[in-house]
């Protein structure tokens, strides 16, 4: 038997944060309701930022709190995550009733600045902060580093830099380290190369996660080479909605569907229902008011 | 140094057969100029088969006298291909001065009749006298594979029904043969097994090249399996279009720039020049009416 492989379905963040459409309330959290009671175990819910910044996630705490009001879909077990930047959103966090905390750290000194406003060793100083708050509140902390396979600014990031990006991460105290794609650049010998650096480099305790955006159509080979590298967490979002709102160009995420489809045929359980899945996609392109670029919920799952 | 992987262009076969607009010869002639001017060097131009039944094809005897009347394009040297299903369509193709002759076996009966009204056996026979025919013309030829991965009617294709048809198809003479998913279903360890078996099959001296759909979003992932798997021949087509019109809901090749930005980004060369062939889709989709799937040419290159 493959090693099951768990996905994170990060749309809720990721995918809303930079669509244009503004969910309701109700419609993110029937959207996070409905990916659970698909199997997914691990979901992505907010992230607590500033709303002037981000608006998208203004009602973050809204959001959190209907979540633990649905007891039904509570009690299926899903974790529920929200990314916080520094030690004020994490007091937001922990009030909120997250299962998890997302930090973020960015590879190159350029996209931090303009992503968060200071660089790379700025960004790792918060989330050292991050990582401390969150083991003192007893709650798992990743940390997902984005721009890993290149930049929309600095272009190639060399691999002495992610060598010493990662080696400043490693002691920090986070379970999981999340290499992220955020300009869908990378291509699967890319892969296979950063998984393995950053094995080196963390060690065996803390667990590899990958998050690829289909940008350039490479999303679903790079997760093939993930998991052929061993990578046992893939992030993805329902229909492959979102993108950075500060990356040009960076639009979609891995669709979960499609992502499942690919998984399940290669023999890797994931305990997601594909059906449900697809169920749900045109619910959220009516909701966003717009098709999602996710393909197996249209050409329908093989064989019928 | 990785392989040299060579790219069969086949938007102006495959790619236009089962697009809603109908290009002029002109503009045909034109595609195909400007993709051996961007560095393919096997382009898959017309096919020679019932005009009532393919009419965006009727043309292809013009097309292939426009193409031999251009010197400054032909001086480049690339081959062209012409796609029969019989002798009266190698009897055309030869007087249309084709190059090369590609002949098309479907792997599951339901498929066969549906496509080209007889069962494997008929078209396995048939490929046998487009073969023979095209040896004593002393014109290479390739035999497509469609419904190697699955079946639009029947479902999963069994392996042993995959190496009966190769065993059939062995001794033909053909020089290469296409694994074709042509409906685009198949997963990267689908690739691996069904490559290798080719090539137990078929033996050394045939030539393995790989065709896909990105019907389902695995197309490159399957492509990169291809690759891996020691395949050295891949079609794409020009910003993605095509298809198969019997097929239900097998929509788009993969597409040949973003196959060239995953090879050359692995370092396996293409001669293909990116930049030449992304200039070309905005022209593709003005001539077509309509966007093409394609992704690096909306995206741009990486690093710019």
């Amino acid at each position: 038997m493959s090693a099951h492989i768990e996905i994170v379905d990060v749309a809720a963040r990721d995918g809303l944060q930079s669509d244009p459409a503004m969910l309701s309330t109700e419609q993110k959290v029937e959207l996070i309701s409905r990916l659970v009671r698909a199997g997914i175990r691990r979901v992505e819910t907010v992230s607590f930022v500033n709303p002037a910044r981000v608006p998208q996630m203004a009602d973050a705490d809204a959001v959190m709190a209907a979540l633990h009001a649905d007891d039904a879909t509570r009690a299926l077990g899903a974790s529920y995550i929200g990314l916080v930047l520094n030690r004020r959103g994490l007091g937001r966090a922990i009030a909120g009733g997250v299962d998890e905390i997302n930090a973020v750290v960015v590879c190159t000194d350029t996209f931090a600045e303009r992503n968060q406003g200071s660089d790379t060793a700025g960004l790792i100083a918060a989330a050292a902060d991050v990582c401390a708050g969150a083991a003192e509140a007893g709650i798992p902390t990743t940390i997902t580093l984005a721009a890993t396979f290149g930049c929309p600014y600095e272009g190639e990031v060399g691999i002495d830099r992610l060598e010493w990006v990662l080696g400043e991460l490693a002691p920090l105290g986070a379970g999981e380290i999340a290499l992220a794609d955020s300009i869908g650049v990378a291509v699967p010998t890319d892969v296979a190369a950063r998984v393995a650096l950053a094995r080196d480099v963390l060690g065996p305790d803390v667990r590899l996660r990958c998050h690829f955006h289909n940008t350039r159509n490479m999303g679903f080979a790079n997760a093939t080479a993930a998991v052929q590298a061993g990578v046992t967490v893939l992030d993805a979002s329902l229909g492959g909605i979102g993108g950075c709102p500060f990356a040009p160009n960076a639009t979609g995420n891995i669709a979960t569907e499609d992502l499942v489809y690919l998984l399940e045929r290669m023999g890797h359980p994931t305990g997601v229902d594909l059906g449900r899945l697809c169920e749900t996609v045109p619910w959220v392109e009516a909701a966003l008011g717009h098709p999602t670029p996710g393909l197996v919920a249209k050409a329908g799952p093989f064989p019928r």
